[in-house]
């Protein structure tokens, strides 16, 4: 797989940086890079385009820290959400599939990570600071724990329970609804709804 | 996995867009655009940028029809080739490995695909009639054909060889030391080579 020194330059850059993608190694890099020299060109470039604009125009929401285009996204903006609910997730992939399972019509707030000591990953490295002041805006009544029911998303919901509830805030937990080890992402609508109606208080 | 209206649409432009990209579904590219926008913006950047230097600086060298960033390659310029002997290959991928080989000090083809009908790629869609006229350059003697020994890179080798013996060109083909149905891309350098010391008129 090595590249000799003959192989263009501007070829051997586009399969290095074609590794920055997650699951992709060497050997995909140089099949990716292949393909889209030969046979999508047009995906090329649009590939190349969509990565500068993403960069350019999305910043994080600043009431919920989801990506958005906007300082407020339009969920945040949304003037027919339940304001006194507010959701806590980790992922803006957790928070789709929240939306989809119709069973919150409240706001949410995205974590971007999870707790994980083994990671080096500890309360400051995630939101948690900016959590805290949101939830105490005064219109927030229950704070809904939706992380995940891993090891990681245990503790980060524990934490955070223990973090509000010191400043008097109403926490509650999805309900063990989901299977144990499971992630939001890869349960059935029916499932994590459940496990919404079954929250109940920590 | 479907998102809501409300992502933002530079997000959601970015996720299809990675979908161009073989062997990544939906979910892998929403995996990525996330990874790309939360853990290494300086990779997202830099993947445009290459995307868009190798679309820009590319082309097929004129003479072995492999990328190259001049109108003839590095490798067919170069003094010391032996030019008398001319190799084969499907891709640019099986190229590297001949070289890594050392087993080849002549010049090369690479034809960029190979014979497939079932997948409706006949001889006009290779650049074989580039190739006829590439072997009667009045230097080359031999043209060894290093296409794969499967089922389609036999073909491909079969029509080269009838369409070069009628233009009175000395075709080889290297040695069914591969294993059957084997790639060269998956073989090792020793094989390879013993392939290439063995090969044999047809
Ligand atoms: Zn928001
Ligand atoms: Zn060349």
């Amino acid at each position: 797989m090595k590249s000799p020194q003959n192989s263009p330059s501007a070829l051997l850059e586009l399969i290095d940086a074609l590794k920055c993608l997650p699951g992709v190694g060497p050997r995909s890099a140089q099949r990716m890079a292949y393909h889209l020299l030969q046979r999508d060109q047009t995906g090329a470039r649009r590939l190349a385009f969509s990565l500068n604009l993403a960069l350019d125009t999305l910043v994080r929401c600043s009431l919920c820290n989801n990506y958005s285009e906007h300082e407020v996204c339009s969920l945040c903006r949304d003037d027919e959400r339940d304001r006194s609910k507010l959701c806590v997730v980790e992922m803006p992939a957790d928070l789709l599939m929240m939306e989809q399972a119709r069973c919150h019509q409240g706001l949410y707030y995205v974590l971007q990570g999870r707790l994980s000591p083994l990671d080096g990953i500890g309360p400051k490295d995630i939101a948690l600071e900016q959590l805290l002041k949101r939830a105490q805006d005064g219109v927030v009544e229950e704070v809904i724990l939706a992380t995940n029911y891993t090891a990681e998303g245990e503790a980060t919901a524990y934490y955070i329970a223990e973090m509000l509830k010191r400043q008097q805030i109403g926490v509650t937990r999805i309900a063990r609804g989901l299977p144990v080890g499971g992630e939001l992402e890869h349960v059935d609508s029916g499932t994590l709804a459940q496990a919404v109606y079954e929250r109940k208080p920590v």
